[in-house]
């Protein structure tokens, strides 16, 4: 497909049509890729917990909500708390009886929906679903043309968010794919939301960061969507997603985001941070507990507050190198934790959320060896929305184009590997006949099964180079990274942006003009 | 790890002391690598076919052997047919009821050992036993010195050797890691497996190409080992891997080499080469049914032929590029194609083998997703040899030695995902007492739950390179194939040979003179 994309003719432009639905056949096409198809999980987890470890961990996570408590730097949770019947401590600490964090963590849906502006590319959370989203929140950027790692720009998050929406295989724009640090923090919401609502139009991704940002960002979602107050707190549009601050601990702002979003009646994702060995017993297992306690503690107050409200539990559960202290992704001991948080996720009826992360700081072999454990632990442990799915390096602090792209790769192979079609036993699929055909001396690629199947029968690659040495050298002899990045500038060149009324794209420039001229969002939170 | 090896003095060589157990404290101390343990497979397998599409595959698999049939090109197989009651045609198309095969299967072991000179290194092969083998084959050599594609030469291939003796979670030796085309084909088998023999003291491979060859390799062991002849072939000192010649052939020197080796109570694999849409089906569940009949139909020869002989079954379905007909390997239909297999061959009784492959030409990022895909599938069908472990390029074609070192990191990544301890949830796993201890403002570090693990709590790699960016680019800045490269010099310049009675060097080296001396083996078959 390289080499397809450098002969082949200019990306043809075309004009749009009408609003919904046209999405997926817009914008210039740089490569074939799979049509938008958010696959479903059809194969059983994987369970590394016996019954009986389900039980002993399940009982741990509560013997620290119980006994241990969780600090909460929200004066109105703990308000909340008290009046729920917890035990409060003077300095902050919520204790909770297990029967009433079960009685609340019960009100959860166990699965949801997410609707953007655009209703084709809604999203459904939980269940068997899967979903994957952008990297999101790296403070640095790399390309291979810039050749080191840079702060972020506005131009590089907005490049970001064109291959966030170019590619199908990406079902949600998480946070800001680079931190644009070129924009004053005031602003920067009302700068990066606007170019996401015009850039993509899939969901969005509020940060929890002073109640100016959530409630600025569910004022553009509902504008861009077109919807009244009403239509918009009718159902789920759009999310935000929350860390604890590890160990057993929720934060001021954090808190507040979320009880906003819940009361507006949109998704939160509680995530806590628990590197095994630094904020988290170095045990695997004690901090996936650890990680349960911080995370049904918060979700059992938003069910209290709203009962019935679209909660996610998280998982970012890794362990660090212990002769540095430095984190470590995709590792072993990521995937188990992965899959015990899964495991966990489902005995407590919840939607999941993992991630795709690495340690490595280029798009290497390493990178991809790393990333692609992560990946595939995502649908080991049946998580439900994949943050930092595509671009992410260096443990979160590189966001990188050329990595987006390979990693839009091992996305597509994962959604390839979950068509059942794949594993069908029909007569046609067995295929005895065609076997009697070509007999013992022939070939199967003139007869008619495969004439009949060739174009749909395999995956195929949009990045994967399979010439031949020889022909791969004739051809320039790239190596993956580099054919990433050389697609990523086609990518960009060719970007339509989705269709967008005029009127509402008025709107929303107006509401951002308004808010900057009342100075945006404090910065001393 | 890169830069403790730039910068650790220079490896020690120390004396060996007896024989059997050394080698895991013997060569130069280059990298700390995880010690000889080959895995056993704690996770049930990934399984695709429901039982009625089990029984699909199955009767897919046995009207292709009783209504189609197999073509054997061995006077002597067909000899062997004809007195077991199979109906043999004129143009050498064996078929075999169902009720016969399933009988001689039914004889084949589930499980056996492998024992190679060193008693120390005997391995399991089947159940949940998971075993790892070098690169086997390929004609051609790259590395980043050389840069570019080259026929393969003794060194070469010696150097390969080395890696596959230096790290641990190589568990046999397979075919010659690259094809020394600098030797004579009528005595290179005798060269090399002098090499492999001398070099490494796992399990050994012959080719069956020819009598002379699968002769010399048994006699060879058994020199190596230091045997008598009844002792050799007491147990499986050694086994022969065949391909079928898809579709639905057995050709002359492959079941021959076969007949040697299980009369002399070594052990078989047969590995169909089956791509989808070239030389199978173009559906991947009927190229599976395809390669099936012709793995069994070998295996039931051979269980008439030595009842309970040590035989195992392989895969090789992966799908062609379909604009190209090149073949993939590594892709989602490799994946289920590999599963599917597994999953029959638990139904057959039969151990099972599969492969770490890719189409890449260079170790890149696609190099390690192709080849990660297909580790883990390995792992996920339940395959007890995986052939192609560690060292394999372009479908094949290549061996390269940074290849090899960074798929043994993804090997040691999984061998350490098996370890039970990961998952274990026992009072000090869950760690509520450090939990309580830390509390809500500190952190894990100096904790003495945390001191008493640190250690070996979490797997340490030898390749990737955990370090931020900043410290990254000070140590060069080098990406992960090129650390590969620094390393596989550092090993080969370390490199001590494990040790061999000098009595047994001499008889190895007197046999090898003295075959070579009658002409080696006929190069005209």
């Amino acid at each position: 497909m390289t080499d397809a994309a450098q002969t082949e003719p200019a990306p043809r432009r075309r004009r749009s049509g009408g609003r919904a639905g046209n999405s997926a056949r817009r914008g210039g096409v740089v490569i074939e890729q799979m049509p938008w198809n958010p696959p479903v999980m059809i194969d059983p987890p994987v369970e590394p917990l016996s019954p009986e470890s389900v039980e002993a961990m399940h009982d741990a996570a509560m013997r620290i909500l119980e006994d241990i408590g969780i600090v909460f730097l929200n004066e109105e949770a703990l308000e909340i708390f008290r009046e729920a019947g917890c035990s409060v401590s003077d300095d902050g600490i919520v204790r909770m009886g297990r029967d009433w964090v079960m009685e609340m963590i019960a009100k959860a849906p166990s699965e949801f929906t997410l609707t953007p502006r655009n209703p084709d590319r809604q999203i459904t959370i939980g269940g068997r679903h899967l979903t994957f989203g952008n990297v999101s929140s790296p403070p640095n950027y790399f390309d291979l043309e810039i050749g080191k790692k840079v702060s972020g720009t506005r131009e590089q998050c907005a490049n970001l968010l064109k291959l966030t929406q170019y590619f199908n295989c990406i079902h949600f724009a998480g946070g800001y794919p680079v931190e644009p640090v070129d924009i004053h923090a005031s602003i920067r919401h009302l700068d990066v939301v606007y170019d996401k609502l015009t850039l993509t139009d899939k969901v969005m991704h509020a940060y929890s960061l002073g109640k100016e940002r959530v409630e600025d960002v569910m004022e553009m979602v509902r504008i861009a969507g077109g919807l009244s107050h009403e239509d918009f707190e009718a159902t789920p549009r759009m999310y935000t997603n929350i860390n604890s601050t590890s160990p057993l601990k929720h934060d001021q702002p954090m808190i507040d985001g979320c009880l906003r979003c819940i009361r507006r009646g949109q998704a939160v994702v509680v995530t806590p941070f628990t590197l095994a060995g630094a904020m988290a017993p170095v045990t695997m297992p004690g901090a996936v507990a650890q990680s349960l306690a911080e995370g049904l503690a918060a979700i059992a107050l938003f069910q209290y507050v709203r009962p019935g409200a679209p909660c996610v539990i998280g998982t970012f559960t890794s362990n660090v190198d212990m002769k540095s202290g430095a984190p470590a992704f995709g590792t072993p001991e990521y995937m188990r934790a992965t899959q015990m948080t899964g495991q966990m996720a489902r005995f407590y009826g919840l939607p999941m959320r993992s991630s795709g992360v690495c340690a490595a700081n280029v798009p290497d072999g390493q990178a991809m060896w790393e990333t692609s454990n992560s990946l595939w632990a995502a649908l080991q442990s049946q998580t439900n929305m994949v943050y930092h799915a595509a671009g992410w390096l260096e443990g979160g602090l590189i966001a990188s184009p050329e990595k987006f792209i390979m990693d839009c790769e091992v996305l597509q192979h994962i959604q390839r590997y979950l068509d059942p079609a794949l594993t069908r036993t029909e007569e046609d699929d067995l295929a005895l006949d065609a076997i009697a055909e070509v007999g013992h001396n022939g070939h199967f690629f003139g007869i008619q099964h495969t004439q009949d199947r060739y174009t749909t029968a395999f995956y195929q690659p949009f990045l994967s180079d399979w010439k031949n040495f020889e022909a791969w050298e004739v051809a320039g002899g790239i190596w993956t990274a580099e054919r990433a990045h050389h697609m990523f500038k086609e990518i960009i060149g060719a970007f339509e942006a989705p269709p967008m009324d005029a009127a509402i794209r008025e709107e929303l420039e107006a509401f951002v003009a308004r808010r900057k001229a009342e100075g945006g969002a404090p910065t001393d939170f």
